[in-house]
């Protein structure tokens, strides 16, 4: 089969929200009025982002998961979706299981899957979504203020300890091993708790990196739209600028999502594992946002409109004085056992 | 330098038309009242659309000029595009000098960089371009009805010319071999014509797969629409439906503007070889469209309003009753030395 016939067969499904679908040069969009086109790219490589022997279905899910996170992040609606995917060989089996995942996520989400490109090469899956919201509700990434305070969806760690037991680094059994597993392979993008903070959060991020790293680009992007430039992100190569903002995150808190799902598990990683995992742990895929005190209620009331367990794990402050002048790294303080720790806000580097 | 070093470096240019460009989870655009949005999404492999120690300035902006050209083929104007990137390394000098090659495209077409992702890999370049269009005024490949003229622009088979040169299967010279080899490694997307075109052409595809095989394309994807199945190309594995369209493709006039290019040579290649590369060469990106006979000095005016060489190389007919009972592919009949031989609406396959 050519690829015309793997496109016609597995990546070709009826669009809903989209005037013209797969099978022409482009996909043709309706624009509403009063709406933002909402658009991001995400790129997966086989023994980078989940291994060659992976169950294809849940790579496909994954794939456009995490795409789907990133518009969670910005409280969009999902409504269309490309794939670029590059294959070694035809796999006929590998390609139904990895298409169903991919469509069933889609079709979960309302997603139109719209168009891509199939190529030969290494095993990549480039995935490009669009989503919609209503203009000037999309929630940055630059909108936390000091005094705020930090929240973020689920059990952040899990994924990390997820990979740990597959590489044989601890051992999880039961309950544990199986959300643990779940959260690594088919994260569920959160659009529906994204939805719900519209109006409510000051700022948002997706945690792909790790926990502090991602809240250091919060604050690094906050920190730059209060210094007026809006829309950067500071902290990188020529374009630092001074961090005007810091953040305490409560130990107890962060953990106790965590601690609650390994309470099941007949055992349990070492403490400092878990606590890493937690803390650096890439691939949740779970919101870390920010919203002003006085908005604590309203982010209850939407975590339980969406059915998405969020934890209150800390506070935005402003930088101390002399931490802007040594270094253009946030200070981020992690308050445990009655002391607090500066810790830096560092995660997975693909060039690290 | 680590990812976020290289995307603040390298990746990163002020948008013009995007409300919200880099440096968050996904880009924010307006949408326009009137307009559709047109997006499109090409995956370029080492190895398989370029060679591994091609010049990264050219891949920069041929990774880009493939997707314009999509945009061309609708009508579509530009104005973002996302770059997912898997890198085996960073190199700094080969990201300087590919960066460089798809800013300055960018630029040229007026194109915001508003967003993609960079991850540790085999080379692998995934771009998608988004552009817009007035609601309606889009050509698809599905508006080509009996009695409409087929045209081309520029001169189809150099670029397939080009890799037979450097490849060391046919020597070319002087002027002819810097075109052909400009037009392999930096493609000019033909966006100008697409957008003069508009109201003007019935359907329109970009040659990228080779004229007779996107031709085909072009004639399936119509004969669908005939038959009431819109906006679906039959053909491919289980949605096969009579073609209903034919096409006679004048050989003078295909050749005509690739000889023209040659006459310039020191020696010239095989005269089969020439004709294969006209015929069935792929990489070109020119737009190949169909248009009512009475609108012949609408293109010709459209084709110099944007600067555009064009060439009226045939005819698109009904299909013949007998061929449509034996075969799902459409007869394309070539007509040179007096005769007619039936040509094989075949091209590049990945996957063949």
């Amino acid at each position: 089969m050519d690829e015309f016939g793997l496109i016609g067969r597995y990546f070709t499904r009826p669009p809903r929200h989209t005037a013209l679908g797969v099978g022409d040069d482009a996909a043709l969009i309706d624009t509403s009025p009063g709406f933002q086109t909402v658009v991001a790219t995400d790129m997966l490589v086989e023994g980078v982002h989940f291994f060659a022997d992976a169950d294809p279905r849940g790579v496909g899910h994954k794939a456009l998961a995490v795409n789907l996170s990133d518009l969670a992040a910005m409280c969009a609606l999902p409504r269309q979706a490309l794939l670029g995917i590059a294959l070694p060989a035809a796999d006929a089996e590998w390609l139904v299981a990895f298409a169903d995942g991919f469509a069933a996520l889609a079709e979960r989400f309302d997603v139109d899957w719209v168009g891509g490109d199939t190529t030969r090469g290494p095993l990549n899956l480039c995935v490009t979504v669009l989503g919609a919201v209503p203009r000037g509700a999309a929630l940055l990434r630059s909108g936390a203020r000091p005094g705020d305070e930090i929240w973020v969806s689920g059990a952040p760690g899990l994924a990390a300890l997820g990979l740990a037991h597959l590489r044989g680094d601890c051992t999880l059994a039961g309950a544990a091993r199986a959300a643990a597993l779940k959260r690594l392979h088919t994260p569920e993008p959160r659009i529906g708790l994204g939805i719900a903070l519209r109006g409510i959060a000051s700022a948002c991020i997706d945690v792909s990196d790790g926990l502090l790293a991602d809240l250091g680009h919060l604050l690094r992007a906050s920190s730059a739209a209060m210094a007026g430039c809006a829309g950067q992100e500071p902290g990188t190569g020529d374009t630092d600028v001074v961090p005007l903002l810091a953040a305490e995150l409560q130990a107890d808190a962060l953990l106790a999502p965590l601690h609650a799902v390994l309470a099941d598990a007949a055992c349990t990683p070492f403490p400092e594992r878990v606590r890493q995992a937690a803390l650096s742990g890439g691939d949740d895929y779970e919101l870390l946002f920010a919203a002003p005190p006085d908005r604590a209620d309203a982010v209850r009331a939407a975590a339980e409109s969406a059915a998405t367990p969020v934890v209150r794990i800390g506070r935005v402050q402003s930088a101390p004085a002399a931490a802007s002048a040594t270094t253009a790294l946030p200070v981020i303080t992690l308050i445990e056992g009655g002391g607090g720790t500066a810790v830096a806000p560092t995660g997975y580097l693909h060039f690290g």
